[in-house]
């Protein structure tokens, strides 16, 4: 796949989040149960939807990057506990609150919170978890901490209003594709990196290496799911194939093989996206032209040069055995689609 | 009225929000300036929704108490701005997922932000907002006010889970009840007057003395406004009479006229909080019970129970301009009603 090997890895990178799953198992143990513990409520719907996604078995990416991240920097104390699961809560309240702005059916191969309990009940355990994640970063106490969780609260939320808003038309640039996913994506990945070292107390570069490495993974990460919106297999994704597609959520794939296209494939793409009735032809029809213009082995080849940069990111840290599963995990998120 | 008056009152109570408004008006100026600045975003759709709600003129009664308290209690920093700013967000943001929730019209006597830009962008725009609200936290700078602040959110999330549940039936108690609005209202009123001796650094008696100011004047508060939503006329409460009832949102009035009531009546009520159909005609049935067990008025007089318990608070605190006016507001906040 021609992967430049830095110098300093002991061995080039296997396409496995097993070796990160390994090394942070003990402290996940730790991080599940206090994610357990910060459900409860008197309240009993909170702990039902709450344990609802939980139980749906995401593979917990974003809190093994902060436990990883805090131990390869020689954390040595507790707190990498408290924040790994409010990136955790963090993350688990944007997908309730997604799944009401999307209308989605499935999450993760179950059916959506919504549709159980309804998008009122979405909304405001979603409120709940962002709740939670906020006073576990208190209990963690650290200000520069809760500076950047903070603002990637934000972030995220921005980045899926400008999805909502300017990001709908088929005359989105790349760029403006880029920027949604860079705010609704990779700004938690960062964070969850970057709050890594900021807890071991380790110097600038540092710090910003693991804030590159996640924005990068994270961006990567995004354009692998958006070609596998169009590639996987309903039980390998925990959603249907096409559900973009039907959503009209315009994605890279989409955007390349319009640029890409003739005339009438362009107003094809044009009804297909913004009408709301789009069937199982239409996608057909929609493999087909993404297909044809390559779009989705060049959406993955992008996120493989973002996987790039992420592990140069990394290059000037010293090896390790976190360092290595680190890298191991970039080439996981590009290779999922294979 | 037969208001008790403490001692070290200056002077009796008035039923008026002006003194407050009068006293803060310097620095609520700064609070609006920093509001405006926190609502900029490039994403065009964050400013434009947040203005709405902005510009729909609440009388920003939270904002207000943080900063009387911080002055009251001898604040001399900058502080104080931050977090009224802060707490005014976690509002907005509430009212923002709370008219998703409840399916509101209407808001202040304004279209609801959903009725103009749609439940996705109500929904988005309230996480924006509260993401905006925890980074001003962190820039006051205090560990404990982030603490107090962000349990608030949490608690308010909480009620409003359980008033979406369980307080959802005519059997609800009147403790039921009160759970809910203590949870979802009181919560913020209390939060927003704590910060201010926290910012201070005053010692823990008057903490608590600012506390349960808060908590009592905020069930106060939202007692008389659920009594208003059976009495008030749609220009002085921003909202349309009845809209709790044709919601089915069980409040204080409608329990007490229920557990007062004939068989006849309780199944009266039960068919109308139940169904969704209730009409005009209905609600002139159900303002007639109201009227027959004196619930509306036996609702303030509940109202003026907590109220008294607020003022009582603050008594022991030595007597100045802002402990005046922080007591008018109570006497505003229950005699709205009249």
């Amino acid at each position: 796949m021609g992967v430049v090997v830095s110098i300093d890895e002991r061995k080039p990178p296997q396409a496995s989040v097993q070796p990160l799953v390994d090394l942070t198992a003990s402290d996940m143990r730790r991080v599940n149960q206090l994610i357990l513990s910060k459900t409860g409520s008197e309240v009993e719907m909170i702990p039902e939807v709450a344990q609802h996604l939980i139980d749906s078995g995401g593979k917990r990416l974003r809190p093994m990057l902060t436990l990883s991240a805090a131990q390869m920097c020689g954390y040595e104390g507790e707190h990498h506990i408290t924040l790994a699961a409010s990136v955790e809560f963090m993350h688990t309240a944007t997908l309730l609150h997604d799944d009401v702005v999307d209308e989605s059916d499935m999450r993760r191969g179950k059916q959506a919170a919504r549709m159980v309990w309804g998008n009122q009940a979405s909304v405001l355990v979603g409120d709940f978890l962002l709740g939670q994640a906020f006073r576990m970063m208190v209990d963690a106490g650290s200000m520069e901490a809760l500076d950047v969780l903070s603002t990637a609260s934000t972030v995220i939320a921005e980045g899926e209003v400008l999805q909502l808003s300017a990001a709908q038309s088929m005359e989105t640039t790349e760029d403006d594709y880029l920027t949604v996913i860079r705010s609704k994506t990779a700004a938690l990945f960062s964070a969850a990196a970057e709050v890594g070292p900021i807890l071991a107390g380790s110097n600038k570069p540092t710090r910003d290496a693991f804030r590159s490495y996640g924005i990068n993974l994270g961006l990567a990460f995004q354009l692998v799911d958006d070609a596998l919106d169009y590639g996987g297999s309903k039980a390998s994704l925990g959603k249907n194939v096409g559900d973009d597609f039907y959503e009209g959520k315009i994605t890279l794939p989409v955007l390349l093989a319009y640029r890409r296209g003739s005339e009438d494939e362009r107003a094809y793409w044009r009804e297909a996206m913004e009408s709301n009735s789009s069937d199982a032809k239409a996608l057909e029809k929609a493999m087909e032209l993404l297909q044809k213009h390559n779009a989705i082995a060049d959406t993955v080849e992008r996120a493989r040069h973002y996987g790039q940069i992420a592990r140069d990111a990394l290059a000037p840290l010293p090896a390790s055995d976190h360092k290595q599963a680190l890298l191991d995990v970039v080439e996981f998120c590009i290779s999922r689609v294979n």
